[in-house]
Order: structure tokens, then C-alpha cells, then sequence
């Protein structure tokens, strides 16, 4: 059960907290829209691959799989995808790029100073540019933000993946402000 | 030296990182905005002892001593209550509720699920409203982001706490938005 009063069975996870508080929601939300929806040359799936698999290292049930179910709809790819994304994507082609952007992330979650300029000169080897480093560095930062909210207010959320396949359709192609 | 190119010596820590990106600056300040300056029954100074706290604990030098000269400056204090929070408020005043609001902003940025139920009933009992508990665990979590983008960047900032004390009247009393 939630730490405060929410209506959380009926909306899970962080859709409970930003129901529950419409001023903070909103920063919050312009955010996620931003980071993972606006212009980009990181796809939108490449980005939820990026905030699930961060959620997925902090342990945010909640966000790894809501967020793995947005990038599966924009792949229009198997579920399974939200294990693999837990397995380190050992079954998914992902790009070289991709790959090295994913540590750097890794970094970021673990504490800022971790990210070191080798992690850099090795992404910028594969090809990534100062924007895509930045918001690979942002995106992995707001997630641990994100999880935090979510785990550390105690919200309730489903289990299985399944139960995550509308919101992640709902997530790729209407957004996070709707 | 930061990680990708910013006019960082002229803009220390994220405000070089806010210059750089305009489209993920806007939501990152409202989000500052309505959390430390917006309504609420916690003062500005306590929630910028909060935050400045979380940027201590997570080892981040320019979030701590700007948001430190931040409470400076709503409490017409010393600067050396910058190094006070540092060391657990020992010599600043303060009262039970905040006391235990910033140990469950101690436990939400070691992870979200590291809140125990006991803290907040600790919380409880002196006086914390469920907002009370909700805004702290949303500001430590947002600090977790900030403190990551700042040092995950690697950005430039200045040393000593009289390097921060006009910034800290600014965000103060002009705030995140101007």
C-alpha cells in the first residue's frame, strides 16, 4: 500500500502520484515528453530502451515495464523484449551505438562521477553526438528520479507484462502530456 | 573539463547545461520552481535544506552549495550553514519534522524502496502532513536527477561558499523561472 492516501489501485504506479498532485505532474510529465518524444536522432524506442533499462538497475518494477511496453510498441516487437531489456538485451539487435550509450547510462544511474571520459570517447567512436550523450546522461538521471518517486512513495503496480501492452501503446503513439 | 562542449566557465554547473539545451531546461526549471518556491506548509528554506542535503549525500559539490546559499538566503543566515549542512545541521536549529523528513530523503536517495513505512510513521508523529511526506520524497528523488546531470556531465564549478552567495539570493528570491 501507498505511504500516503492515492488512488492507486485504479491507477498504478506514478499515474497514481500525478493524479494525486497536478503542479508537480505537470514539470514531470513536459519532461518525459521531451526526453522521450521530442526531436531526436535517438529514436523514441532506442530512449525507452534507455529508461527501462535504468529502471530495471534502480528496481522499479513499475517503470522498467511500462517503459519497456512503450518501446515494444514502437518496434512493433514482442513482449519479450521487456525480459531482455532485464537480460541485457542478449536476443535484441541493438545498434553498437546504442550499446555504448547504455553504459554510460548505467554510469549515470550508479552516481554522476561515475561517468568517466573513456565511457565518452568510446560512445563518440560508435558515432554519437554531444546531444545524444547529453540526453542519454538526462534521460538515465530523470529515471532516477523517476523510480525513486514511485518506489519510494510505495505506489502498488501490476505484475505481468501483458499488463502493461495499452499503456505502452498508449505511451508511444498519444505521449506523456495527453 | 565538461564532457561535451558548453559555455561552461561562464556558466558553472547546470546552468551551463541549461544554456546548452533550452527544450529539456524549461521543464527541469518549472519542475525546481514549483518544489522549492511554490505553495506549500514547508518554507523555502527547509526545502532547500533538503535539497541541498541529497546533493551532500550524493556527493554533488555545485547542487549542495547553491541550494545551501539558497537557505542562506531565505534565513538571512551565515554562509557557514553551507558547511552545517554538511555535517547534520549540528549547529542550526531545527525542528523535529524536518529532522524526519530529511532522513526520508537520506533513505529515498539511497533508493526508493529503502522508505520504510516506520519512517514515515516517524514523520507522522511529528507533525508531517501526507503532502509534507510526498513533496520531500519528490525533491530528494529530483535531486537525484539534477546532482546526476551535473556531475554525470562532468561540469565546472566553483569552490568556496562565497562563490555562491549571490547566486543563492537569486534563486532565492527571483527564483527558477527568470
Amino acid at each position: 500500500m501507498a505511504h500516503i492516501k492515492l488512488n492507486n489501485d485504479n491507477l498504478p504506479g506514478i499515474i497514481g502520484l500525478l493524479d494525486y498532485n497536478p503542479e508537480t505532474a505537470r514539470p514531470l510529465l513536459d519532461l518525459a515528453e521531451v526526453l522521450l518524444r521530442g526531436p531526436s536522432t535517438l529514436t523514441s524506442a532506442e530512449r525507452e530502451i534507455i529508461a527501462s533499462s535504468v529502471s530495471h538497475w534502480n528496481g522499479c518494477h513499475f517503470c522498467h515495464t511500462s517503459h519497456g511496453a512503450a518501446a515494444v510498441a514502437h518496434l512493433k516487437a514482442d513482449l519479450n523484449l521487456i525480459d531482455d531489456i532485464k537480460a541485457g538485451l542478449q536476443a535484441t539487435k541493438v545498434s553498437d551505438k546504442l550499446r555504448a550509450l547504455l553504459h554510460i547510462a548505467h554510469k549515470t544511474a550508479s552516481g554522476g562521477k561515475n561517468v568517466l571520459e573513456e565511457d565518452i570517447l568510446a560512445a563518440r567512436e560508435t558515432g554519437a553526438t554531444d546531444l545524444e550523450i547529453h540526453d542519454t546522461i538526462l534521460i538515465a538521471a530523470a529515471f532516477c528520479m523517476f523510480n525513486r518517486y514511485v518506489d519510494g512513495m510505495a505506489t502498488w503496480a501490476p505484475q505481468s507484462n501483458e499488463d502493461y501492452r495499452s499503456m505502452g501503446e498508449r505511451l508511444a503513439h498519444v505521449g506523456y502530456k495527453a
